[in-house]
Order: C-alpha cells, then structure tokens, then sequence
C-alpha cells in the first residue's frame, strides 16, 4: 500500500508533518512518499502539477494533501495558479464523489456563529459531485457576443453539463451513505431554472427507485442556502453538483465554527482518494506553528477508513482526537477561556500519545 | 403614475393588499390596476404570465408584487410554472439590478440563528444582476453528450455568460450605492474556476477606477458564503451574478432571522421596477390571515423612492414600520415573549394608523 503526501503550500506541510506522524505512530505497513504540490511545485518545476507529482498521485492508493494557494501566485496565468493543481488531480483521477462532514463536535459548540441549541450534536454529511458541471465543461471562453442584446459586445462564458451515468453514480454514493446513517438524502437543484438540475432531479428519482429504505428530498439551492442557517440539523445527507457543492458545503462547515477540524475526502470508482482539509491554506499564519492540524489528521483517519480499508486504525485515530480534545486541549482558532493553547506540533503530539 | 398590482399566489394577496392599503393612505396622486400572476393566472389563462398581465406591466412605473408558486403547479411543464412569471417580467423589462437590503432589526435580533452580538446592527445590501448569467444563457436543453467520458450518453446542459456592458451597469449601481452608504463594494466571483467570472473580476477593476472613493474587495462565492455566516457585518454592498446572488441573497436574509421584513427591488435602465418581499408565496400558511405583510410595505416604500421619486412618502412609510415595531406588534414569524401577536390585517392597520 502506498500513500503519496502532497503537503503543498502555506500551512499544508506543517500540519500534513503532524497527519504523518500520526499514520506512523500506527505501526500498519504502508509506504509514504512526497512530492511537490501547488505554489511549491510551480516555484520548484514552473507548474502547480507536475508530472512527477501526478504519477505519484496516480500509482498511490491514497493522497494525503494539504491544501495549496498564496496570494503571491495570484498575478499568475490561470493554468499556473496552485489551485489548478487540485482541479487537475480530481479529473485526472476521476475523484468524482467528494465527502465533506460537518459535525459540530461537543465540546466546540461555543465556537459557532449559530446559538449553541441550532448546533449541538450536529453531523451531516455534504456529498458534492467533483468531476462534472461547470467546473470542467466545455467550451468555454472569451468571445464577441453571437446573440442578444449585447450581440457584438466581447463576453465570457461556461458550460455547466451532466450526463446521466454522472448523476447516477453520485447518486447511489449518496444513497448507500445515507443507508448507512439517517437513511435521509436531500438532494439540492435548482430545478426550476437550469436544463442540467431538472435532469439531475429527474435521474435522483429514478436511482431512489432502487432504495426504497432512504427518504430522498429535493431542495432548491437558495433554499437549502437558508435552512442550512436556519435548521442544520433537519439535514442528513445532502447531495448536490460541483458548483453548489463548493458554496454549501463551505457555508456548512463554517456553520460548526470549528472547520479547522472538518476533513474530507475525494474517491473514484475504485476507492483511490485524495484526502484533505476542508480549510486553506491560510497563508497569514503559515510557518507560525499555530495551525490546527487536526481536521488533516482527521482526513488521515478517512484515507485509512475508505482506500486502506483499515476500519479499525480510523477508529483509534478519531478516539485519539476525541481524547486530546476532552483533555482541554485546543490550537488558536478553537481556543475559549478555561481551555490550553498548544501549538500545531504539541497537538500532534498529544494525539499520538492519545492512540 | 401608475402602478401595476401583481399579488401573485400562497400568501401574496393577503401581503399586498396591506400594502395597498398603506400606499392608499398616503394621498399621494398615482393609479393601481390589478393582474393575474403565476399559478393564478395559469389557473384563469392557462398561463404564468399572460400578455395583458405583461402589457400592463410594461407600461406602468413601477410593479408592486406579492409571491408565486405552489406545490400543486409542481407537475406542470416547466414553461408554465408559476415562478416563470418573475423570469419573465425580469428579462421583458430588462430588470437588471436587484436590490436585497439584510437588515437586522434591533427588536428581533434574537429571532436570528446567530448569536446576538454577530447580528445587532447588520446592514448589507446585496445588488444581484438579474438577467444574465445561466438563467437565461442560451444554448441550453438535453441532447446526447457530444465529447468527454459519457459521450453519447443522454446530458442536459445549460451556458453562463456575462458580457461586458452587463458586467459594467451592474458595477455602475454597486459602485454608486456603496457611496450612499459605507463606500465599500464586495464583488463575489470563482474566478479560479470560471472564464465567465475571471471576465465578472476584470470589469470590476476596470469601473472601479472611475470610483476612487469606494474600496473594492474580491470574493470567491464559496468564501463570501462562509464570511457571511461568521462575520456578516464586515461587509457594505456585495455585488455578483445572478446565480451565485440567487444562493447569497437567501443565505444573507436568513442570517437576519426575520426575513418576513425584507424587500426587494429589481430595476431597470429606466428606473422602472418590480418590488416585492423577499420571501415566497408560503402555500403552507395562505388564507390564514397569518402571514408578515412588512416585507411588501417595505417594498412599497422602495418603490416610492426608486421608481416614484417620492423620497418623503418612503420614508413615512419606514417611520410608521419601525413604530409597529417599537409598540411591540409582531406577526407569528417574528413573535416572542413579550411581545403582541396580531395577524396580517392587524398589522397593516397598525403601519397605517403609524403614518
Ligand atoms: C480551489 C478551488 C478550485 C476549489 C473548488 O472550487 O473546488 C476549492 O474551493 C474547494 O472547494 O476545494
Ligand atoms: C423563483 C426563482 C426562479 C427565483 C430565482 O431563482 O431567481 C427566486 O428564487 C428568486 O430569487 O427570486
């Protein structure tokens, strides 16, 4: 089994060297490898991605990945950006089926912008598709208006699609999830306005034929916007397009106040994954050692749950976190009053001596 | 002058009628003629929107709008759905600026999901542009995928495109409203992912070298999601696409906890413009004489101001809802201890004996 770590930039490599320590506290056979990811891989080889760093990540059987991007690259062509290098590695390993958890963990309820009775115990679970809409369809571009009112005039456009296989396959991720759980699947659209959501609606209904035990609902996404404000916990599993996925499962993540501790991961139709963080790369405190590397240890604990399939391994390293987190022990952006400030490495530390 | 009166479905009759009433105690000199909307006019006309409810429309100063849509259209073909109405009117008088004011009243600040202290005095205003973008891009429909993986597999899609004079009139209202207020505009873009939103970014640099007093901020939309829900009151004006201020737009009046007091305005080049609340039609609660009509009184008095000139009478008309307010009158939505329910009707005569 090998795992390729892709630390990337700003606080990437600082909390992926405490993930690591973790994996290797675990005493389970699997080989690391690193390589170059985003910014650090354009400033080293002229691009954010690599070919080295690409067969890598294809012959891994799991990525552990930081996160990438700086304001310093921001001046860069698009296709150099570190950004594209995540784009790149998701098509290019077909990581079609993005989970983003966002559980409120107990002791962390006062850290969210919503009263504390709209979050405790909160846990849903966000399943975005990842390959498909208007992320990666084409064409797209710049070109002088061919219609309209403003025929004539230059504009830009992008093509948001999804074919029927795409829906499906996403579709019975979400469903076999939700068995799994509430037994509930909100699927967001906006079906009364866009071609491709009221196919992704229609394809919804016909995949929920085959599971009759699963509730499925359908919510506009300017609703679901407002409910997931409003009552987060009346949702289970949601599941949604690229483009909504990366609005709502943000907007939900913050809602916990604590997305410093929100993995996720990304699979293809073989389990292969890309397991990170669900926050940046915050460059403002990078190379501090103030950084939260819990949510990449998290992500650590999924990559062993669904690529490595070692259930149990998860299972210790998620009671680790529990364990280091009722022992008071919190990094800056989950501090509160009567708890202990530690740093990125000290929490890495504990968490290893917590397994 | 003369206003078009479009009460719609659910609970819009009952909302603009309070409306009307207080628009009628104003003494004022204007006409109001009454049409058909959305499910209502499918149900008399066979259609959402029938041309002598359009005509009437097109050749008023302004339109005072209650809600369309009810579950029961849900199995009507997509072109004769209620909501098509407001598309509709939207792109027939080219209703190009939305306006959606997020204002936490001091009296219900503890109706919001946010802790007091994140919401006490909030005040965004959020300008959408709202006809282009994938609402109304054409090419769109389903066809067999004609490249990519699922060639020849059954697709639907549809096309983002903003062209440039859009992008620029839409700056042009942001940039000049922030000068009313704080003199600060947040454009909300993806430009690492989409050409239409890179092209949105550059425009807005290029106008906002004609306004050097205003500061300008880029946003990605999965980040202003979450900047919302942690910090809603860092921001002034957000500016963005019609699709991504769709989704926002909810999110942000939701944050406020009383979204049965928000209006809205959608104007056009000619200061012609479509008011209504910023809540639906609410079919759960219609006929019940129930629902908040201070979000459509409000859109009244956006009305005045904008499309009629009458800068005073709108004012008077904020006055006598903010007196309601500090009587302790609350319909059910906005109700708490200590406070008086009344219904709609109620209601409306209270802002009317508060002129
Ligand atoms: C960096 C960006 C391209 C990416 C996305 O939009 O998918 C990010 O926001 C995410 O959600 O992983
Ligand atoms: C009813 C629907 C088409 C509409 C939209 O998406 O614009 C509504 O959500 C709104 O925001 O006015």
């Amino acid at each position: 089994m090998k795992i390729a770590v892709l630390p990337g930039d700003g606080i990437g490599t600082e909390i992926v060297a405490e993930a690591v320590k973790v994996l290797n506290a675990l005493d389970l056979k699997f080989e690391m490898e690193s390589a170059l990811v985003g910014g650090a891989a354009y400033d080293a080889h002229g691009h954010p991605l690599p070919e080295s760093t690409l067969k890598l990540a294809k012959e891994a059987d799991a990525i552990l990945f930081g996160a990438v991007g700086d304001w310093k690259y921001d001046k860069l062509d698009r296709p150099l950006r570190p950004e594209q290098a995540i784009l790149g590695l998701r098509k290019n390993l077909g990581l079609f089926a993005n989970f983003r958890p966002a559980i409120c963990y107990e002791q962390l309820v006062d850290a969210s912008s919503l009263k504390p009775e709209l979050v405790a115990g909160l846990d849903i679970l966000i399943i975005r598709e990842l390959t498909g809409d208007i992320y990666f369809g084409q064409p797209r571009g710049r070109r002088e208006a061919p219609d309209g009112e403003f025929k004539g005039a230059p504009e830009a456009f992008d093509t948001m699609r999804y074919s029927k296989p795409e829906i499906e396959r996403i579709a019975h991720v979400a469903f076999q999830a939700a068995r799994k759980r509430n037994k509930k699947v909100t699927s967001v659209d906006k079906a009364n306005v866009l071609e491709t959501f009221q196919f992704w609606k229609d394809t919804m209904i016909e995949v929920h034929a085959q599971y009759p035990d699963v509730e499925l609902q359908h919510m506009y996404v300017d609703n679901a916007a407002m409910q997931l404000v409003k009552a987060p916990k009346a949702f289970d599993v949601v599941v949604t397009g690229n483009m909504f996925g990366d609005i709502l499962s943000d907007e939900a993540s913050m809602l916990t106040g604590s997305i410093g501790m929100l993995p996720s991961a990304s699979l293809n139709v073989k389990n292969q994954g890309l397991y990170e963080p669900s926050h940046g790369s915050a460059p403002d405190i990078a190379g501090k050692g103030i950084a939260n590397p819990l949510a990449t240890i998290l992500s650590a604990a999924m990559l062993l749950r669904f690529s490595l399939n070692q259930e149990e391994a998860a299972q210790r390293i998620e009671a680790a976190v529990q364990k280091v987190l009722a022992q008071g022990l919190r990094t800056g952006d989950i501090w509160s009053e009567g708890t202990t400030k530690v740093g990125t490495a000290q929490m890495g530390d504990a968490v290893v001596k917590a397994l």
